[in-house]
């Protein structure tokens, strides 16, 4: 063995078959410091990797393989691209074993655990586990992610919402309204995975558009736990999800309204010095009118700030790729940052357009 | 009761929760002749169409019901948009009490019982009913039609490469080399249904294009049954059918090798003269191109003939709505006819473009 | 000549080659009083109608001619769906012939002609005709337009955000913060019209998703200035559109936040209340999530409140297909209303639904 | 300078406003071994190429320059992503500077000019330099590329269609009756390039599915020339291009009949034994069901073969992404070739599933 190989990851997928998990196999696949080394499906057992998803035929030969098989114990770090629930069931055994753990479900995402138990209908089985792991949005806890054992990968919605508010939030800044801010949020219909559903049909999901969720979508309190710990305190936010007829994105227009004491502030100058030394946030110039596909399978996010005729009126324009930044590319951001790998390894692929 | 109620036909649909049955839904309830009474389904019983099918609020009051409830004995005409299999179940019942039977599935398009059983894994419950009833392809069996009882109403594929070859086949003529006839077929995926399965979601089905079937595909024989009839002999055909990402519509590349003795055949006029009448089906100008959404929600069929540099190679392209021409309109289309109203009553819809 | 064909509307379209004229010839070829006589286009004079589109073959047999041959001071009434201009540059000759005119572009939206030379670029050439003219949309101004010459048909946008928050504004009550409305809406392509432009290119608008004309859109004046007379008084109304890729539908996304004084209102109901005599107006049930498709093509416009743990926040989505409610349908609607027809009369098409 | 950067080739871009224009940038900018110096676009003259493609913003800082300014002399290799004739009007000047060319239309696709002239209705200006060209298929014609100056890309369809069928016809090979071969085409609207028209429009293509083309189309004498240099005579085809609403994706569906005397012929085999080394061509297991998607933004051409019933008919069943393998993909792998590195430098992206 080389030392190059010796010195690789060996990472291993739970639940591959959806599309964080496919996105995981394609980013992993190319990044040059990882050895994919198992990756488990109960219900596949057995079948390759590259016949489910034929993107991967010549590139991936991996076949799925029942937990039991998987040795995952062996490796250096596991992804959980599973059901809400499944992350938490295995997080004791593997941690035990030192495998750091990256869930891109649920399981530890909100540290409140009976906010948990009451949108996830299910009891939290591991809150010391959770209390000692991070929530993995890389632009908010760098440090913590870099010494963390597991972390919970942020939803698609929440990390487009939280990275256009930060920068008002932080450091007790008063600069807008935090009784009544708005995400006007859409998503392209990979969002909703890939399970067989009636609603996310081609014929049911195609030329149409919907909002979905009003009455309560499971983000909707880790975004507000979130905001609470920047704010310093309750956030009121009104957030309305919307389907939108397309495959990849996500496209989230945030109102917000500027206090009276902040209209002279330069937001455009904040944000930028915000995110200046972040390599996946570009916000671009004033005005700038994002769109999704300027991000299409890249880990990018960028924001655009309006404030029509310079007004009290807010406009923060917020564009991803739900499956990368908003999942299996944010997933392998946290894992460079724990490994201590630069951040950007593997994941600096130029969009695709058109 | 007035006598325009009296006369007005009753209709019921058994198994309406898919997209043949919302479109039957959709014809019947702006049919001037047609009282809509009963619509089943075991699974949402007492649920309201309306709220199912939302373009059908304030439209249509009918409620799911089971089969038990329907009363179904009581229409004149019911309409099975159910699996295969379930119209031949119930058939015998309903002849008895007079009521007649358009079957929107395969039950009664195949007359070989033992094809049928080979392609769709069931035996035939009552081949004599089978004997009687009749291929409902208005342009080829209309007399027939007119008198039958229990209407087999053609698979959406097959309408389009029978009426796209028949004028070539019928009347012993001589024109085609008939041993290989391809039939490059595009349908839209609405003609998949509306089963929730991973291979029409919207992610899978959008932005690709596929083949499928290549192997076998149950129209085939459908297909062979007839052009057999309408040759009087063997037809050699090679069937080949691909997924559209687009809603509605099916697009066949029909290419058949003229025989020597009949390149002198006026193709177009042959073609024209043979449709002249006929108010569904368009034969447009010789060299024109039709595309899916000139017909898009009609039940209009268009036919435009090409050959490349006047040689031996006839390219026949022939378009429809698949839910309507192949399906659903087709079966009011056959209603009409066996109950002696006008052919084209309640189905003189102008094409949705764009 | 029999009574009946004596009684029919004469109806003229100037510049029918977009997509609400096509739109418009869909529905005034299937309209029983309507006889179309003429449409014009300077470009095309001579092609027939359904040359252009093909859904119109076999229905529609007129062809496009120069208006200098189309005679439509002949027409009882002369749709424009031209460019902005056209329409104010026509209108005095036509009103001397005592020909009724509705105009589908901008020169009869705006009464204050100031704003309408700063957003359209252009000087109004007829004030006085401007002055007697009406804002063609029905559920606000029925009676006026009954007896107008000149109706101005609305935009789409304004038609889903001015019917959205009518029920709020009318009779001076005093239900909500006027200071700050946000109109969050989304669109799709055909909205752009059918010219060759790059940023309506297939490949550009779809699997895309993006804002545009945050900086200012020519429909933000137009709401302004009806929401201030439903008001009786200036209307803070932020409005940010959106590209959505599907051909035809609108969803507007309205929020308003609740004045103290008014949280004890029953907005269903007097949603309910304002429009239960509306054929095109369709109040959902409390919480309900319209779709655009349960719409598509019909003259349906649907709204749903949501006021999420029932706070200070009302949502109001609002849908209709854009080149139906949104232009073509209303101008039909709105020819009905003037020459003494039900208004339903051919527009009562049921949407198109998947 | 390092010498590392000194080894890098340095490349230019004639024309890059479009979509092999941006695709190119793509791959070239994230190529290891190049170093991207110059784009021109008279038009866009000072814009930054990432204003025009923001998915390039933060990867490629270049602007659009005058052809004037952008010292194309300097280059290495130019590639021409222009309109028809370009390529030719600035070759000579370019070889006498040392630059080697990659031309991305036809300028050096025909070695007939009579052929060329009549279909591309402009003379060829530079025989001399057509006759030295070479024809850039790879699989076909490797040896020569390397040792090229000028190389002139394939077509989209024909890279599909001449994969499909070489092993058919190399070596003088009698397998399929090459009188009539059939070749339905199916291509995604990016193919049709980033031109404003208008039946390329969203709400024209989307939703939509149709051929066009069918009177002959500029890739059938192209594909005709190298299917007879491949069988040492004329080969009969019949091509019928569609269009698919999809941005990018091409599928081919070849139809070759097997003469009598090679139906025992292993053609499975004789297509894995003649593509086995070849890194961008994936023979799949016989009956596989290649779908666009799994090559989407790769380089990678898949090929499945079908023989139903085991009969005399063959069909092959091709797929790649027009822009990558049918175009700018295929033009770097050329560059490769030309320069004597690996052939895969730079172009072992995984292909975008979902």
């Amino acid at each position: 063995m080389t030392s190059a190989a010796a010195s690789r990851i060996k990472a291993g997928i739970v639940g591959g078959t959806g599309y964080t998990g496919v996105e995981l196999l394609r980013l992993l696949s190319q990044h040059p410091q990882v050895e994919l080394t198992a990756i488990t499906s109960r219900k596949e057992d057995g079948m390759p990797v590259a016949d489910m998803y034929p993107n991967l035929r010549g590139r991936v030969d991996l076949c799925f393989q029942t937990p039991e098989k998987a040795a995952l114990e062996d490796c250096d770090v596991v992804f959980f691209a599973t059901p809400h629930g499944v992350a938490m069931s295995q997080a004791k055994t593997l941690l035990e074993r030192g495998v750091r753990i990256i869930d891109l479900a649920a399981d530890f995402r909100l540290q409140d655990t009976q906010v948990f138990e009451r949108w996830y209908k299910m009891p939290h089985c591991c809150p010391d586990i959770l209390a000692e792991s991070v929530y993995g949005l890389v632009e908010l806890n760098r440090p913590k992610i870099a010494g963390a054992k597991v972390v919970g990968n942020p939803g698609c919605y929440p990390t487009t919402v939280l990275l256009g508010l930060a920068p008002l939030l932080e450091g007790g800044r008063k600069l807008i309204d935090t009784s009544h801010i708005i995400a006007d949020c859409k998503s392209g219909v990979s969002g909703a995975g890939r399970k067989a559903e009636v609603s996310t049909l081609f014929s049911e999901a195609g030329d149409n558009f919907k909002a979905y969720g009003v009455a309560g979508h499971r983000h909707h309190p880790e975004i507000s736990e979130q905001l609470n710990a920047l704010a310093g305190g309750p956030v009121g936010l009104t957030f309305v999800p919307h389907l939108v007829p397309m495959i990849r994105g996500m496209f989230s227009t945030l109102y917000a309204r500027i206090l009276p004491d902040a209209l002279d502030t330069d937001f455009q100058a904040l944000f930028e010095q915000r995110y200046a030394d972040e390599p996946f946030v570009d916000v671009m110039p004033a005005g700038a009118l994002p769109e999704t596909r300027s991000v299409r399978a890249s880990n990018q996010l960028r924001i655009a700030l309006h404030r029509p005729g310079n007004g009290d009126q807010l406009i923060i324009l917020v564009i991803q790729d739900n499956l990368v930044k908003g999942a299996s590319g944010q997933a392998v951001q946290n894992m460079n940052l724990m490994f201590g790998l630069p951040e950007s390894t593997g994941l600096t692929h130029v969009a695709i357009l058109p």
